[in-house]
């Protein structure tokens, strides 16, 4: 086949990832179109789309749609490449968790842009401090607790059982972010989610990964993403 | 077969109206257990879900399985009952959408709850008012213009041309919702997306919801719920 059209902003990792994150595993051929051809032709491309038009990246080109959404293209890699679970409550289950997880993207988001998406951290930081001192009391150990209990749901190293689905390499970048963002927090709550912690490094592991991280596809964190480091917002 | 089993808070529409909705046009029986056995009812019943736990209500009983996070939901829902656009690219589309729908009901519980989920609005009134002015001027018509053209992408009366899914019975309750909280900037601007608000009205007319809509089964919107009115975060 043709390699996919991946289109997402070219300078972070942000929500694409979770869509070259399972590209990579699979060992599935991409484009990341922004990345080669530069923001401009990305914000060229969504305004060509018409009535069909995602409503923000990331999206991909699946024959003649254009599927966007990180679930919803997840769901569709998981099942054209043979990556889901076999069986229904299984796949739901996995379906459900990677649902939770753009919930969570969404909050982290909202740790360093509380009050407007259209301005800058700088001209929301007492805010943003605020948000961040709930996420990390009461979010993130709620998140982690229960994706730790999702990670054990069922025997095997991964989620769905002996097989990795994209919900597994998702939880492994929540993990990577939020030690990004958070490494004080995350030094100190991460022993209590041995099995999410466990998963993570399954996902490191799987070739396809661990040859994506050694390279120059994978953009490092910065503070243009999704998974922002400023030091004031974090504390153990 | 038995009626599904809905658990969501009892006192509100908020995010399980998109399933009761779907449910009430379709004409499929269902038990909202919630408002038939109380708060404390589902407050014990997701303690005791074990290891397949939903993160949040609402959620609901299929078989053996239990189905969390509205776009799921309905995506099952829109399949076991023959709901669903026939063709995959329309199908495909209708799914995005009800994503987006979802990123939409989070920014709007944002515009009371900006910076802590777990504090009264009436803690963060700063916070919401300066989040309100950007979700009425760049959010409201950015969502709304997009719904607006979607609704008119395929000819027909609803998203996905002369039948109605889920999508659909979503769209309705953003119109609605929005018109609850949000009374003057609706009345300002909705005139701009007259396909979405022709879409509202077919959808008001059928059979299944008109009926509803009469019925003491719609819970009147509230501040307790996602669409709250509070004058000081409206304005034309």
């Amino acid at each position: 086949m043709d390699p996919y059209k991946l289109w997402y902003w070219p300078g972070i990792q942000g929500r694409g990832e979770f869509v070259r994150l399972t590209l990579e595993a699979a060992g599935v051929p991409y484009v990341d179109c922004a990345r080669d051809q530069g923001v401009d032709a990305l914000i060229k491309d969504m305004k060509q789309r018409g009535p069909f038009e995602p409503f923000a990246p990331p999206y991909l080109d699946v024959d003649t749609m254009v599927l966007a959404q990180v679930g919803h293209i997840l769901t569709y890699l998981a099942d054209a490449h043979d990556l889901a679970p076999k069986d229904v409550p299984t796949l739901f289950w996995t379906i459900q968790l990677q649902l939770t997880v753009t919930d969570l993207v969404k909050e982290v988001h909202d740790t360093h842009h509380p009050v407007s998406a259209d301005d800058y951290y700088e001209d929301q930081k007492p805010e943003a401090a605020r948000y961040a001192a709930g996420f990390r009391k009461n979010r993130m150990p709620k998140y982690l607790g229960y994706f730790d209990r999702a990670a054990g749901a069922i025997d095997g190293d991964f989620v769905g059982g002996d097989q990795w689905s994209p919900i597994d390499t998702s939880l492994f970048q929540i993990v990577e972010g939020l030690r990004y963002a958070f490494p004080k927090r995350m030094a100190t709550i991460e022993r209590d989610y041995p099995t999410l912690i466990a998963l993570h490094d399954k996902v490191a592991d799987l070739p396809g990964i661990a040859a994506y991280l050694k390279s120059d596809r994978r953009i490092p964190f910065n503070e243009d993403g999704i998974f922002r480091h400023y030091p004031e917002l974090d504390e153990a």
